[in-house]
């Protein structure tokens, strides 16, 4: 059964002070299916994607919270984890529930609260990610992995700090023109080149923010959508795979296993190939992931990722347009948000009303991906007028 | 398509000291495969139910380490939570799987770690089931919880002590003849009734005990398993439902409106009543929590339950066998085992291989409750040869 987007939701991505999770991602929902025009009586199971409220907030059961708070109690309501795919796996789970016939509406919605804690407890929070029986053993933190990555990069490709500054200063400039950012800036290389060390060669700007928010999305039989206004934006493909567990299992710094599989099951669901993307909302939790994961989804060749954004190929009117959003460098990664976030900003790129457009637009991707790579949702979508 | 457990697999619900997470859930995972006979590089997805090992022990992303750990990485793996009910939860989407043609052989794992902290830590981490900014603001616990529901059972039906103790007494003394029980005891309704006393009237004995543990369970396509040695269990129905977040939410202290839906979802897709359940396995987190369950489930008259219990009604051989397991009061609560540990018992029901075992037992079915009443599933299974 073909199943489409039938409303979308988000708040702002940055601080929200003093809200709990359970709020911002009512807000979320309420904004997807007013925008659904569906009758929230009809949806008949809610995914909620969240990694470490438990830990942050000392919060869980969000999924029935979110269900109560909605006034759709009753229904089979779920929390799905697999770390930063959290969001990502929330949404694979509700068109599935849609294209198995076992609903008719189904609400897939993501949320994190994370400013309430201080950057000490988040990043031990982000560390139950690892395994810590091996890699958190070792002392390692996410900017240090991603650390060890952009060296491979340097040493196999030789990419260059400036290279890599330039996925900054174009993702911090797509931000700015993004309401739903609040990290977007006008920089130069330099001075991206020039922040503050974080775990060699990471700098300040090459790390996406701490924040909070949430997204939502609503899916349905394309058929239950015949006469709303606008175009359709149906799922064309929606991919979910996992990865090794820790840095030993990866044969190659430079690839995650999990972002490849999970691209190439989507390419066959949706039988397009990279050739075919319109634009790409990817996982560029670090300014260096941008290049890793452009060259693992088949859409940079290997090796070229800092050349390409260096030479505004990745850039809106280049040769394939990423993170027109902002990305997760200018959004910030409220962690389960994040990969329904993505799919909010492909769906605005599809329907032809996002602030930061890339013109004619018909086929769009999201990549999200959990961890050390070991889980990972890629998501095609399309408009069906195209 | 119909569904069938292909293998099971569990380990000792009690005291694992120093086990992590992952290597409790591979080692029932493990038993699982093995006893489904069928080649793990045939798993098509994993579903795992935990509830607090990120507040615990630190460690989330549990599917994926354990699909890593299985030597099955790159399928999807996928963290369900619903607080107590994840493991009901992950069992129910791991048969979704199957019956919607997505995947042919899908494994649900459940884990918990939980008696490396000290039972402080541990009622904080439980707490994370409550609505927090309502019902754990107000300084509710779980035990004070049910210890209301008690006081509401007393003053409505007037359910005595020694009717609840009756539960206990019976429970404990099942439990003693399950190697998977650790927790097992013949006590009498005396010492039940003077235990040390937790949240009035609630004392030592009605409380389910902090546990370490895992269980598992391959399912697959039923005509996947023809020409397998002894009876094939089938799936007869595997419901979900969500409830009220908070006690405020609940109309009556005596029902949980979430066990009472799944119940009739259940009852449903199997075309089955009440009277054609063999025995059941339900979620006695607290002495009293049994009589409630029982009454919600319909396979006990309302108010009746107190009573039923004293009677040996609920024993085997008695009108309906609740928890021939010993349940949780006497294998424990590794929280996020739980839903799938009782699938184990009466699945080795089913097949007849039970150490305390229900005659002739033919349709048996399990319920998983979480939380508030937040999240619920109930799961019926069947003899396919009965």
């Amino acid at each position: 059964m073909r199943v489409s987007v039938a409303g979308i939701g988000s708040t702002r991505f940055g601080r929200h002070e003093g809200a709990t999770p359970q709020a911002l991602a009512i807000a979320a929902a309420r904004d997807a299916i007013l925008d659904s025009g569906i009758d929230r009586g009809e949806i008949g199971a809610l995914y909620l994607g969240n990694f470490v409220s438990g830990v942050l907030t000392g919060q869980e059961v969000l999924a029935g919270l979110v269900a109560d708070g909605l006034n759709v109690q009753g229904i089979p309501a779920t929390k799905v984890e697999g770390a930063c795919a959290s969001g990502g796996i929330a949404f694979r789970h509700a068109v599935m529930a849609v294209a198995s016939g076992q609903v008719r509406v189904a609400l897939a919605v993501g949320v994190e609260c994370m400013t309430g804690a201080d950057t000490t407890r988040v990043t031990g929070a982000l560390n139950c990610a690892m395994d810590n029986t091996t890699d958190g053993a070792a002392g390692l933190t996410y900017p240090g992995l991603f650390g060890l990555v952009w060296q491979a990069h340097a040493a196999r490709h030789g990419t260059g700090r400036d290279d890599v500054s330039a996925v900054v200063v174009k993702n911090k400039r797509n931000g700015l023109r993004n309401p739903l950012a609040s990290m977007g800036a006008t920089l130069t290389v330099d001075e991206v080149s020039a922040a503050r060390p974080i775990a060699d060669p990471i700098r300040l700007f090459d790390c996406c923010g701490i924040s909070d928010g949430a997204a939502a999305v609503v899916v349905t039989a394309a058929d239950r959508l015949s006469g709303h206004p606008g175009p359709r934006i149906d799922i064309l493909a929606a991919a979910q795979s996992s990865g090794p567990a820790r840095i030993a299992g990866l044969r190659d710094l430079l690839s995650f296993p999990a972002t490849v599989r999970a691209a190439r099951a989507a390419y066959a669901q949706a039988g397009l190939g990279p050739g075919d993307i319109d634009l790409v909302e990817l996982h560029d939790c670090f300014s260096v992931a941008e290049i890793v994961d452009s060259e693992d989804l088949g859409l940079v060749p290997p090796g070229a990722g800092g050349g390409w954004a260096r030479e505004g190929r990745t850039d809106i009117g280049g040769t394939i347009p990423i993170n027109a959003s902002g990305g997760l460098l200018a959004k910030g990664h409220p962690v389960g948000a994040t990969g329904l976030g993505q799919i909010h900003e492909v769906v605005r790129q599809l329907r032809g009303v996002h602030p930061n457009p890339v013109p004619g637009a018909a086929i769009g991707m999201a990549h999200n991906l959990g961890g050390t790579g070991i889980a990972c949702t890629v998501t095609i979508l399309g408009r069906a007028d195209a």
